[in-house]
């Protein structure tokens, strides 16, 4: 067979707030590696990065590189476990829509299985009645979606319309973010799609 | 003065979750018109949508037609008022990320103006120190953000990158979701900047 070189994969999520972050990021990599992906992280160099964005401040420079290396990848694996509220973390979902709007396959997965609603709800402190209607306000009047899905509908279409999929399982919540397993499993569907 | 059309700037932010949400949408464009722009709400039927999507579960029906408008639009001003947690609707920050990757200006606005560390230290219950370092961590012993924004760094960084403007202003909790003067300034900005 002829060689072909592993295709480049984003690997964002909120892994990068962990202690040890790099050590994670490595292990993320390794394991993508084993699949035949090339696992890109968002604390990785950028290669060729511009010399004037040693100017700016690290905020930015950490932006301008993320931005970077989505752009530069062939697909995007998305951690989704909820973090801080319902949904996933901003700068993630930033980066799914990022992808999504360049057409490449974006996957994600999580480590928790409760539905989007229940975990509104939830965070609302609002008692579904069993048969909950699609008409549940909170507080400020504003409707809880209702659509059944595992986080807000954008995120959704935005997976399965790129040729993606996400890839959702409860663990204990002590390993939410430490078990990789969840995550192997969607880099085994991303390599799939991308070396088929 | 020869006729110029009137930009497409795609309205996006959990307005649409207000009840009365397409009369919300009204008022946003109507002061989209009095700038010389053309308000795209998220609620506006999409012209030439394909005859297939009417197969199609309604939830991916909203988020393709929430793409192909952005697609069609010349920039995109967020609602990132925080909604249910420390960050901006997961929706809308999708949708911010999607138009930053097509290169477009992103305008943002918010009526909270309590940076983000601050209120992610809310959330998680934590007092911050006076003088609070970059190594404050939460339970899962993640990381809060600290680089003295107003929410995840990539979506600061889109806005700032795409040549767009964030417009922070305080507004009383009552007044959060429906007072529009902090919108009506996002939408002077971005006409200074789309009509120049």
């Amino acid at each position: 067979m002829p060689h072909r070189a592993a295709p480049r994969v984003y690997l964002a999520g909120p892994d990068v707030f962990l202690p040890d972050a790099e050590a994670w990021a490595a292990r993320k990599q390794a394991i993508c590696a084993g699949y035949g992906l090339t696992g890109v992280s968002p604390l990785d160099a950028l290669e060729g990065e511009p010399a004037d964005w040693a100017a700016l401040p690290e905020w930015r420079r950490i932006g301008l590189r993320n931005e970077a290396h989505i752009r530069g990848a062939a697909a995007l694996i998305a951690n989704l476990t909820p973090f801080r509220g319902p949904s996933a973390d901003a700068g993630t979902v930033f980066e799914v829509g990022f992808m999504r709007a360049l057409g490449r396959p974006v996957f994600g997965y999580a480590t928790v299985a409760r539905p989007f609603t229940e975990r509104t709800l939830d965070w609302l402190g609002i008692r579904p009645a069993p048969d909950m209607a699609e008409s549940v306000r909170d507080d400020d009047r504003m409707l809880v979606e209702a659509f059944g899905l595992f986080d807000n509908l954008m995120i959704e279409v935005g997976i399965v319309a790129s040729g993606g999929e996400l890839v959702v399982e409860a663990l204990a919540a002590a390993e939410r973010w430490t078990d990789l397993s969840t995550f192997e499993r969607c880099v085994a569907r991303a390599a799939a799609v991308l070396l088929k």
